[in-house]
């Protein structure tokens, strides 16, 4: 296990250089989850199909989110998404919504905080559009799954 | 259980409409985690004593990302901010970092998005900063545990 | 007809100040169309159906575009929004996208600004929507229709 | 007629993958116009040569909001345009203002997008510097005119 | 001689709560300037009478930077600025650009932040604009000369 | 001394062309510092080692700072940094804290704007983090200091 890139010998928080990294395509995909009750998750249900839906919103929110990840969080750079994808699924067996991000780029850096961000900011919504029924939804289970391009290789989560 | 308020009774997404709301004192309170490995605890424990401080990257990272909410949920008001604090700490028993989040404001709407968002920002931040060591960190348990002010009473997370 | 206000005596522009102004319920609405070949009219109809719904996007476009007002329009206030409210409908007769929006305020200035950026937010997000499909479509007529609230009384378009 | 790209087979939205695509010199120039009360035309001549300059300030709102194209139409690519023009001149015969925008990038996706928002944004600021005095004007025939550059090849309006 | 208000009993960086301060009128008045070589100063002038004129740009970049402070200054609280003033004139005594920025609010907290940043993104848009004639320019002496409103009362500076 | 490149021929402002330059990798370094009270030096001091650390929040501000440069800047190109460093060390002989920035890019346009901008954000930081103890603190000697890549070559700094 390596140290922290994100600072330098003297522990100072950085942008690290990638001006020598090769333009690759990289490729990185997030996931998480929300609970929520059994009422909550018929309510979407019912909107998807008839009147408002919950999880087309959240999922235009999470692309929006993924594009503004380098104004979010501190010292990531600033990319050229060439692709973002975000999925909203109920998961009615386990009371929960389904999310998954994404994000594609020819660049020098990857792409992992753009899909992890892109999760959040979905779930985020997902959140506010049915907090009027349910206050007590947890977020939960935000991870990387996989990733791919660059130097340190595929990833995979176990 | 109610209903969506963010929809109207033909199912179309709306920001609420907050005029006649009374403007009064608001406070919410969110919380939420991140696992990771007990190598990378004791890495954030290193760099706060002698290097590079993730946590308070990670704080402040939170809070500003607390004043981008508007920008990010598409359906809450933009909202002047009258306080937020985030806080982060080890919790090298759990092999986590915990997040709390506190905001409040003087107006016609809850705040309980902003600390929600803190929390997520923050937490996506120590990800970034750590994730050259650790890929297989997971962000969890991201929930409201306090609100108050406003018609709808005091909630406390159960 | 008066002159311009965003100057001042020597023709500099400024933000107007509205310090002494007083703090009244404020509502604008403005409308906007866009004119499209009637193959496109039938695949917005189509998706809003089964498949994506264009409308649907534009609405969420439009509402977040206007919050971003004062990051656009140079001389616009920031202002804390109590509603938006956006609405887009086919008008098959006329081969065209309506699209009205209502934008309301407790404030010291008018909401004019936020409403027509909302209108041509949602109108240029239909066109981006619609156009691998037909890129002649034009977007035409925005303008205020209605005004409340503030010294200057009530406007409504002739 | 083709299809609509920013949705996937199962009507979400998406952002379109453009990875595959070639880095190409892309350009776009949008068209549009104001019409107003020739009051408002004489009074914005006068300030342009006396006073405050009504179309410097649109024009430079123009080129400011054509880079925010991407945090404003949800499903735009974030790009690094490598040019933006705008362009104001009153039509004294038509009681109109005439705004035309110009966009380049060396990239994988066209700009028209961004110039269709760099002259909405301009034709806005317009309203915004004159509506004290004309509060009727209307934004109007907003339409890309020209696109080159990428596999769909030159488009010219009619 | 007090402490750090940005910090609470631990040194961790916070947002100060404002919730109780009184909604009264603030102003906040600050200056700065930009040397030059006379030939610059020579080209600005020469602009501003028949070409493009960098002190509008730059009065324009000014107020919207006003805006954007609590996007980039960390803790600074999100305001409804009620008046931005920039000006920009031409010193040629001293070879400079001079910079002042008024900002109002009425509200919880200050407004030094907002008018010391208006100057700071004038000056770097003068910068901006001039260096391809002048690299070696100097942005100076940016400091508050003026502060009212609020419990800590007015500042002026000696 | 040439004349002023972000004017065309006839005075009106634009965003240069820089699609044919060649893509290279260009680095620019920009220097300023904050005259204070030796009690405020001696405040930073402390906090740095016992609290809250005012250099850590204002290099963090600096560094997302030049990530917003094209937002702010209104000529500026949107560029994708490569790397962004910011460091700010107390000068106690001086009663000042120095400032430096150094950005990189593999790109078409020089990040000379990116620097100066991460320089005065940071700036800003500072004297918002220690404006409770003193305000009459000044930011001055904001320059370039080096800049390469590009066709203009290498500028270092009398």
């Amino acid at each position: 296990m390596s140290g922290f890139t994100h600072f330098d010998a003297e522990g100072k928080a950085r942008m690290v250089d990638v001006s020598d990294k090769a333009e690759t395509e990289r490729s990185a995909t997030a996931k998480g989850r929300i609970l929520m009750q059994p009422e909550t998750v018929a309510l979407i249900r019912a909107g998807g199909v008839k009147k408002g839906d919950v999880l087309s919103v959240a999922r235009l929110a999470g692309i929006m989110g993924a594009k503004r990840t380098p104004d979010l969080i501190p010292l990531c750079h600033p990319l050229a998404l060439s692709s973002v994808k975000v999925d909203l699924t109920l998961d009615e067996g386990n009371n929960a919504v389904e999310i998954t991000a994404t994000c594609k780029l020819v660049g020098r850096t990857g792409v992992e905080m753009e899909a992890l961000t892109a999760v959040s900011i979905a779930a985020l919504t997902v959140y506010d559009m049915c907090k009027a029924a349910d206050r007590g939804m947890t977020i939960t289970d935000i991870r990387l799954t996989h990733k791919s391009g660059g130097k340190s290789g595929t990833f995979e989560a176990a």
